[in-house]
């Protein structure tokens, strides 16, 4: 009989050793924790996070963790929330694009939280990694998209999975207590897709990581729980999902690599709009096009588009985020969509406005996720046209190590001056050979 | 149009003031708090709570709160976490029977944790208690039994919404806050049913309080939420439950009071076995039964009671708790379900064993939750039949508040000496007089 999913699942993470996991899956760790570092410095100012740390301060345990980025020390539990929140408040975080999980912020944020509690070399945090994200994407594969269609925000309901797992391996949990902290996770499973363009979209990475994390601390001092956290009857995937296949979950552990499956953002947004975004672009550049000149932009998108994306009248930047409208008025307009194209003041600001009610998206279930195609009609009567079939980001045009290092020095610029950024790429780069992972931590924190 | 059901409660919380509550739904909040006392006082000291200190104590904060019952000072999350917890650790908390929620702990623990922080009246205690129990069992009302069917456990979903309702009432928050924290709250809504047995169980009311704190703490600092966190397409009451119905939630607020559902247990196990234990005691005193003398059992119950309580070998005292063979034989055996009957030496007992597999029990759909029919067939041919119509402890035959006060006496009793436990008690009786309603924390704590 194959073994059940929760049990699979706990032997693997505890046998798994450093040798097991190929060079490049390691390689691709490290990318996913610069990226993470990077998204999470960048937003390290936000709102979200200030307010968050203005309520939650008074509760900080003892100064043991960073918040990446900022200068409170918190206790690793808060510092694995807030880690957590500001890697995706950006919504610029990586993403297994087979389950649109944004696997590195929960599993990361509870690892370094960790790793700054007791040291634990660069080779440990990033096998743990590797292993965390394997629980994280393996147990969102096997219930995707049921689960997601219902309403959950995967990225907290996988996530708080990944971050016990990836913390049990580090405490080197027994067999026991690592089925239980999968199933303390189980049960603190939570983040509801009608959160999405509030400051809790954030929140629920945070979540994850932190509940991820008292997971495997509960279960270490053998807290129970049910043995069957995943699959029992009134279990995850039977509660959570209407769908599920724990094939996805067992068969060829240690042996495929969902680390491998991970994408980078270029744009600073949903990922299903980045074809849009990339295509107008580059219709931009080849027409050195101007708002000004258009009539209309017409959008065949992926259904998803819509469904996620579909904010015609996005209030405030983080809408901004959620709206295919704004964004291809930002690809237009700007010819980027970083994270300054999604502030308050460009979606208020009436040339914006003015172009993206000019933009209509129309759902074509025959296209893929990473495809668009997008008509621009000009005052003057050109009519300009672009297919993209793979946008950039994604697994068919992945973003190159210079790439990513680019996106991470301009997020980091602002707090980090540029040898100090500098610093800490090399440091993330060079994670494996390094005695004490913890050290990126105090990396991030701009000098005084 | 109606109010949504999310503004109409923030409303309904943030307008109401103490005079419009009736004097006897305040003495329900004593009642209530009295019992919630005492069950966290008696469970203070179990392995739940233990293990759970040992694991996070290494996180807390600043000594703000109390865990009732013991030494240890806490932050106030934390605190607001174990309280929880321990008011359930023995399944002898107050039950919501048309939702099977126990109100006291979630609503409590947030609350008491609050009142710690910042002085809060004993007046504004009660009356923030009331509202935090209508707004949990009000969502109840409106998602059960098709949320409670997917398995999940009410009290830990519905349960932070109502700890998030009353700690905004004493944080004084606005509208537009009280919307976002409960909004905060719906996504961090969780608990599964899997977990009933286990450590996880009483975790649940745990989280639910301490993550209904934080909702209120981070939604006072504008910590922002969607604004249909209850009723949203993808909010809670869609995503996990099957079905809905809002007039629950709206219909009659202000005019009639969920806390006067609320029961109160005798027995210190699932509600649903307790007709059995009652019939089974009431056959053991008029027959001066023994166990010795018994040939077979027969139950005949409501079927959730088998659904839930069907263990029929329990390993641990926890388990015994849902096991309907265990409690019969308890009632047999000691005449009493009290919580020594459900500790580990007792479910390991070879004549308790011996007993509760003599014992058969058959679903019975006609049969009323609070009913049960017991037939016992002695060795001598002798046949016994009780049919219990309304369980002690059911609204029909609720306990009086000196059965209350009994119960809180010997769950205290380990603890705090008997005139430690009077003073406790008559300080929740009078608490609507008092200056502090944080003061009861202190009240518990053992002497050195």
């Amino acid at each position: 009989m194959p073994l059940q999913p929760t049990v699979a699942l706990a032997q693997f993470v505890l046998q798994s050793r450093p040798e097991d996991v190929p060079a490049r899956v390691v390689h691709e760790a490290k990318r996913a924790v610069l990226n993470w570092v990077g998204c999470a410095v960048g937003a390290s100012r936000h709102a979200t996070v200030g307010n968050a740390i203005a309520a939650l301060a008074p509760f900080f345990g003892p100064p043991q963790g960073t918040v990446l980025g900022r200068r409170e020390r918190p206790d690793i539990l808060h510092a694995a929330l807030l880690n957590g929140m500001t890697s995706h408040t950006f919504d610029f975080d990586d993403t297994h694009l087979k389950t649109v999980i944004h696997p590195a912020g929960p599993v990361a944020s509870a690892l370094l939280a960790l790793a700054e509690h007791g040291p634990i070399s660069g080779q440990a945090f990033l096998h743990a990694f590797v292993l965390g994200v394997e629980v994280e994407c393996r147990i969102g594969n096997a219930v995707y998209p049921s689960h997601y269609d219902v309403g959950w925000h995967i990225t907290g309901t996988a996530g708080v999975f990944g971050a016990a797992a990836a913390a049990g391996k580090v405490l080197q949990l027994n067999q026991q207590q690592l089925v239980w902290a999968l199933g303390i996770a189980a049960t603190q499973a939570c983040g509801l897709r009608e959160m999405f363009g509030s400051m809790c979209k954030p929140l629920h990475p945070g979540l994850a990581a932190k509940n991820g994390l008292y997971a495997a601390l509960l279960a270490r001092q053998n807290f129970t729980s049910a043995e069957q956290g995943l699959e029992g009857k009134r279990g995850f995937a039977n509660v959570l999902a209407t769908e599920r296949d724990y094939g996805q979950i067992t068969e060829g552990l240690g042996n495929s690599w969902e680390l491998l499956e991970n994408t980078y953002k270029p744009f600073a947004c949903g990922i299903v709009i980045h074809p849009v975004i990339d295509g107008c672009i580059q219709l931009r550049q080849e027409h050195a096009l101007k708002a000004s000149e258009i009539a209309a932009i017409q959008l065949r998108v992926h259904p998803l588009v819509l469904e996620l994306t579909g904010k015609t009248a996005p209030r405030v930047g983080l809408e901004g985020k959620f709206s295919v409208y704004h964004s291809a008025a930002a690809a237009i307009i700007d010819g980027a969509a970083g994270q300054e194209q999604y502030s308050d003041e460009k979606v208020s600001d009436p040339e914006w406005i003015a172009l993206r009610n000019k933009v209509h998206a129309m759902a074509d279930a025959s296209l893929k996720e990473d495809a668009a195609h997008i008509t621009i009609t000009c005052s003057d009567g050109r009519i300009l046209t672009r297919h993209v079939l793979h946008a950039i980001g994604s697994m068919a045009r992945p973003m190159s190590d210079d790439d990513l290092l680019r996106k991470f020095s301009r997020l980091c610029a602002p707090y980090l001056p540029g040898e100090r950024s500098d610093a800490l790429a090399s440091a993330i780069w060079t994670l494996d050979t390094r005695a004490d992972a913890g050290e990126l931590a105090q990396l991030t924190v701009p000098a005084a």
